[in-house]
Order: C-alpha cells, then structure tokens, then sequence
C-alpha cells in the first residue's frame, strides 16, 4: 500500500472546539464532512490522545469554525501547537459563544457549524462523531482554506537538505510537531496528529 | 441555521465504483475522509436511493478514484448524471480492476483507495460506510480536483435570468439534475444527490 495516495483527499481546516463544564479547548482539525442531508449530520474524526477528543465525549457537543484564507500560521500555531491539558488556550481570549455554549472563531474563519454528538465510534488512532447540526452560520465571505493551501501557503518551508550538519530532531511534515533526538524510532507515531514515521523530516543543526 | 455555512466545508471528487456478484456500477461523490492512521480507515457517506450505496451492500468491497484536475464534465456525467439500474455503465470500457475485484479509473484519476466496509450506519439520506484501507496506489502527479473546483471550472455555468422567458425545469446547483416543470415543489429532494429545493435554480426555455 502506497500511503502516499491518501494525501491525494482534500480537505478543509478548522478549529474544532468544545465546553465541558467549565473546561473548554479547541483544536486544528481537517476532517470534517456533512454525511447527511435529511436531516443535517456531520461526521467528524478526532485523535484519541487529543484534549479536546476526550471533553467532546464529556459535553456532547462541539462547533467547527472553518477557518479561511486569511488564517495565519500564528492561529495555528495557537490552537494545534499546544494541548489543553497544558494551557487554557482561551484564558485571555473573548470568543464569541455559540447556542450550545461552545466558544468559536470570529475572525480567521468564514462559517461556524453547532454540533451536538448523536454516536461515537473508536478507531483505534482516532474516535468518530457522528453529530446533529444544531446551528449554521455564515461569519464571511472570505473562501475556506483547504487542507491543501495550509500545506503549500501557510505552514513554513522546511529546511533545506544541509549534508554537512548533524541532524537534531524530526519534525512530523502533516503537523509540524518536532521529536527532539538524531533518530526517529521506526515505529515513531506522532502524538499531535497521529502519523507515524514516513511522514517525518529531519531537522538540522543551526 | 444558514445551511449556505455548510457549503464552505471542502471536498474532493471521486469515482465511487463496487462489484456485487456480476453487478459493477460507478458514481460521482464528493464524501471520503480519512478517519483513523493506524489502522487505515476511511468514511464514505452515500446516497441511500443511489443504486451503488445498495451494490456496496451487497459486496462489502468499494474502490475511490480520486479525480484529478484533467477531468473533464463528460466524465463527471457519464458516471454521476445517470444511474446504474437503467444502464451498465462499463459495458463499454475496459477498465482496471483493482485487488477487490473492483473496476476503477486509470485515467482523469490521481490515485485509487481500494476499501472493505467494516460497519455502516443508515442517517437517513444517506449511509455512512466505514471501511478498512485494503490497498492505495498513487496514479498519477496531477493535483486532485476539489469540489469548489468542480463547481467554478468544471461544471458547466447556469443561464442568465431571463425575465421575459419561460421557467420550463429547474436545475440542481449542486449536481445539475433537471426537475422538468414550472413549479418546482417546496419539498422536493434531488434524487441523484439528496439536496433540496433551496439548492434548484430555473431552466428557462430557448
């Protein structure tokens, strides 16, 4: 199986984010699609070790925020680059709150879609949600950012090959998380996004 | 709830084909994702009147041929404008056949994702199949086509309004099926992709 064949799906990016009491975190995402018409359901897939994975199966409900071309690598950086186990990546932010209490993006994204879990499934890597559309709303005109754009546009370049220097770590080329060390474990699965070693680059000494 | 907001949700294109006993039969779908890393899984979510979501069914095997930016709207039509059960749409090609036993595209196609259904859920409009990733190959390097590509380049652009002309069909924005008739009714569902009539725009006569 050539692996590399899966990256030819395209998708959109989005800040998938969730309230649990007084818990809320949001994470980047790019796996969301409207699986029904009549009535409205979307499916989404999440990873499992993710925060945000574990506080929609608490809440129940969850709102996308499909981010668009204006997005900048620092809002990325901001929702995908860090757990909320860690940090509470809305303490100084005032985001606006959807019907089901869940903050979502105001800016950087031009529709938000409300979502309440109907059924859940694991995957092994990553859970389902199978989700009612609660709410929809268009927040501008601005075209949606594919998968795609994030990968050529938004995320930096990687290092050029440099032979004469030595490698210091690995950084996963779907999510940009770096593993500190000169060599990768061959079945190195990265924890950000769940990819494993084939999809890793080299980092190099300055 | 704007339903416009789910119409910034990105997709891909693909050949959705499967082989049931002597039965084989191909449709245009805009719905996979990848769901789980490890393993490899997929979700579909099909048309439940679509005669591939009933062959899928039955086989439990089903091929997804990634259509690239060399696809033409013939294509697009002789697989996705009518329907398996009125015509055997690879009477006439010879296609390949992929390890399923499946045929799919080795032309207007990027890469081919050979799947087993593992479990599938009726939501109504539509059945969501999940499904084991049993072989992937990389086709070609073209780009995939998306489907806002699909809808700006591909797809052939509506008629101006035409106030001093007749309504005589109404035309669905999203697969270009044609309801004949003046009126079209409040509560018509597209048959070929499940939209409803917010989605029709008029056919006026020549």
């Amino acid at each position: 199986m050539d692996k590399k064949a899966l990256y030819s799906l395209s998708y959109g990016v989005f800040m998938l984010s969730t309230k649990a009491g007084e818990k809320v975190n949001g994470c980047i995402t790019n796996t969301c699609m409207q699986v029904a018409n009549s009535p409205t359901r979307v499916a989404i897939s999440v990873l499992n070790t993710n925060y945000t994975c574990d506080l929609i199966k608490q809440s129940g409900v969850f709102a996308l925020s499909i981010l668009d071309q204006t997005v900048t690598f620092e809002t990325i950086k901001f929702f995908g680059f860090r757990s909320g186990r860690d940090v509470n990546k809305f303490e100084d932010l005032t985001p606006p709150v959807d019907e089901n209490g869940v903050p979502y993006l105001g800016w950087k994204a031009c529709a938000l879609i409300s979502c309440k879990v109907l059924s859940s499934q694991d995957l092994g890597s990553h859970t389902l949600f199978i989700a009612e559309v609660t709410d929809a709303k268009v927040l501008s005109e601005n075209a949606p950012l594919t998968y795609a754009d994030y990968q050529s546009k938004v995320k930096p370049k990687p290092e050029k090959k440099a032979e004469d220097k030595k490698i210091i770590g690995w950084r996963c080329k779907i999510c940009n998380y770096v593993y500190e060390g000169s060599e990768l474990p061959a079945d190195f699965i990265c924890p950000l996004c769940g990819h494993d070693a084939e999809d890793f680059e080299p980092v190099y000494e300055k």
